[in-house]
């Protein structure tokens, strides 16, 4: 989908040329995000204000074009790739932070990186909590459009869980302000709709008084099943530790391979806890107490902050470590109970030893949140064809285990196919009034989450 | 609004006739709820069965009749009213309660009394937070249609936080299933929308563990600003517990007069507490000697389950003390940030004095929740202005503390007129369109949230 002339034209004239782009070849980024597909956008508009937001709407709805906002581009569920083509809005550069000490709120452009946010906090003694493992480079607009979560979400929640209100603009270009006392749940409507109704602009989020650190607990397992174990456990005491992640095997090599300056031990699976909080000491050694008991090899404690931060970067560094080693992944994010999560990651390992690819996994274990990642050339047709068997087969297996197809990660297009499998008729016909009535032309972000 | 003669017999054929009413003389209680408005509806239906509520929504939209679902009556914004006639639909006989301890979860119907569920829980050693002070007469299905929170809520969160899934009825008489994993924050959609959008069938709730019973603090004290510093410092102090409750001097009067077994000692102001939790003791230890640097008189500790039982009477019979006291009183439960709760009562008292009415306040102190009571004769034109006036002076004391217009009743009739105070008409044309989109004949609930 070429623009037109008078459309060109149109978007000329209407906003400041010196941050409208309409040639990519150098801006090869924002024609992509974490998914690694590729949709070139038909301009690109670099906004830096409220103002700008809503003219690029309004100017959208003018030109029949479509309107897709990106932040920092790390989506694995393609919410900020422009499918349909249309004006790519970045809001990269609205960035403020303020911070308030009084009411312990943190008002925020949606551009603002969520580890700045995250810093700017602590500085004051205070805490934002959602630590998607993006965090370091994820925008907060983004993380409010996919509701996403992190690893801390067991203990603390997800985004929503601290948005206290937001600014945004509607499909028709006014601006809407909504906060969680609005009624009919229009906070939670805003938040996790994949920016198919509306534009972030401003976000107002809760903070948490900084907790005591605590320390970091890691420990390899020979046996899947005892890392399990542990997990049923520590919950079935009533520890909460603020992380819980769980590494198979797989990853664990895939990790030390991509960084071996951090080598983890080798082992079927690995458990990273981090404890904080007035009951962090109890709570550190009752998990290592119970890591003992399952026959933890490898058990490591840390308590500086050092020793602490080496042992997250693994963990957050897995995602990249685990596309290094077989080039191309395609990562699921399904999500079952967690009680449920031993079968779910058994049923994994034998998916693994069906399939001719590469699967393996990890994730957030408190919570049941899971990322399994099918390793194979996308380009090879043997191996698409695994890989979509592979995703097929998870997807059953998590519905049938009462599960969720998407932890954090939201639908986007990557998921929209599987829609009917989890959702009712009803609920598809309820979403796709809302977005009819929200959105009546169709114009913001069109082509994710309805099959 | 008299039924017309096609109207009635319609109804007389296809709902079972002998749980179909016309005559309200013996069934007066069906007209009316907490706010003590009488509104008659043009029938009243026993139902039954998920089948029967589609049934009657499909007959309402056959013979274009308001349809109103009511539970136990017991709330105080009039959502269980039918303010403009038509058939009230009586859930209260759809009250089956399944506990699964293997998930943790209830799964109810929409009539199941809250404190019964709670019930049947703690006999399987789960736990139902929510506990909205008429938890013992309330249905879940009220509880979520008002979002209700409940005197633990700073600490266990409000009725939305433990549901999981519901059924329900759309307004075109369609069945839809809902979950938590629904994009479009469709539960939230549901959860809090006063009866206007759907009708509940079927709700599936988590359940907690059962937390180790801590202890209940009753302290009174003599001037109000140092009951509103020991809930500052208990706050201040990261102390948790799961009830904090407030009361004002005249409420201690009212709950003496009307229950002089259970006396409270008479003061300016009364705080109870209560803990729970591994860190029960310790806390309970914490509160009392922050109640003792604040000269707290009649400091009572009480950790059997009698004595508490009977400490909580008091607070749980308040509504009811308040108004056997003073015939009729007018209740508003307005929110601020609990930091703020110090000035609003301050400003209550102040009030209290400037008006020819009594005004009197009780709430929760954790989450900023004050339910003001102003008690006047409804009949008497003078007391009546004086309400008014009261009412819209702490409306606007409350948005000027940068609080909300209702912590957990609903909007309903009682508080429609004062939307547009709160909410921008960005916000107010938002649910207009969602409830356009969702019930185009204003069918389910008519005449409630709206202006």
């Amino acid at each position: 989908m070429a623009l037109n002339a008078q459309q060109k034209s149109v978007i000329q004239k209407t906003l400041p040329s010196e941050r409208v782009f309409f040639d990519f070849s150098d801006r090869s980024e924002y024609t992509k995000d974490a998914t690694e597909m590729i949709f070139p956008p038909d301009a690109l508009f670099m906004a830096e204000t409220e103002e700008e937001l809503v003219q690029a709407v309004r100017l959208c709805r003018q030109i029949e074009l479509p309107l897709i906002i990106r932040g920092a581009g790390t989506g694995y569920s393609g919410g900020a790739l422009a499918v349909q083509g249309g004006l790519l809005v970045s809001i990269e550069n609205i960035d403020e932070i303020k911070i308030d000490t009084r009411t312990k709120t943190a008002v925020v452009g949606p551009g603002a990186i969520t580890g700045d946010i995250m810093k700017a906090a602590e500085k004051e003694n205070l805490f934002y909590p959602p630590d998607p493992a993006s965090f370091k480079e994820s925008c907060i607009g983004g993380n409010l459009a996919e509701n996403a979560g992190g690893l801390r979400c067991k203990k603390y929640g997800v985004t929503k869980d601290y948005v206290l209100a937001c600014r945004g603009i509607d499909a028709e270009g006014k601006i809407i302000e909504i906060d969680h006392s609005s009624p009919f749940g229009l906070l939670d409507l805003m938040i996790g709709s994949e920016g198919t109704l509306f534009v972030f602009s401003e976000i107002t989020l809760r903070l948490l008084d900084l907790p005591r650190p605590g320390n970091t607990i890691q420990a390899v397992f020979d046996d899947t099943v005892d890392a399990a174990s542990v997990v049923a456990e520590v919950t079935a005491a009533g520890i909460v530790p603020c992380i819980m992640e769980f590494m198979d095997g797989d990853a664990i090599a895939c990790s030390n391979r991509y960084d071996p300056d951090h080598r983890i031990e080798e082992g079927a699976a690995m458990l990273l806890f981090e404890t904080d909080g007035a009951a962090a000491d109890n709570e550190t050694a009752a998990i290592k107490a119970v890591c003992e008991k399952y026959a933890a090899t490898a058990l490591r404690l840390a308590d500086d902050s050092e020793t602490r931060e080496n042992l997250w970067q693994t963990r957050r560094n897995l995602s990249k470590a685990v596309k290094s080693a077989y080039k191309s992944k395609i990562s699921e994010d399904v999500c079952v109970p967690p009680s449920r999560l031993p079968q779910l990651v058994a049923y994994v390992s034998r998916l693994a030893k069906k399939l001719p690819i590469r699967v393996n996994c990890y994730g957030h274990a408190g919570d049941g949140n899971l990322h399994v990642n099918f390793l194979g050339q996308i380009g090879d047709k043997k191996e698409n064809q695994a890989i979509t068997e592979g995703v097929e087969r998870l997807f059953d297996k998590t519905l049938a285990l009462e599960g969720t197809l998407t932890g954090e990660h939201g639908i986007g297009i990557t998921k929209k196919d599987y829609m009917g499998r989890e959702f009712s008729p009803s609920t598809m016909r309820c979403m796709h009034r809302l977005k009819k009535c929200l959105d009546p032309e169709n114009l913001v972000n069109p082509g994710k989450i309805f099959p």
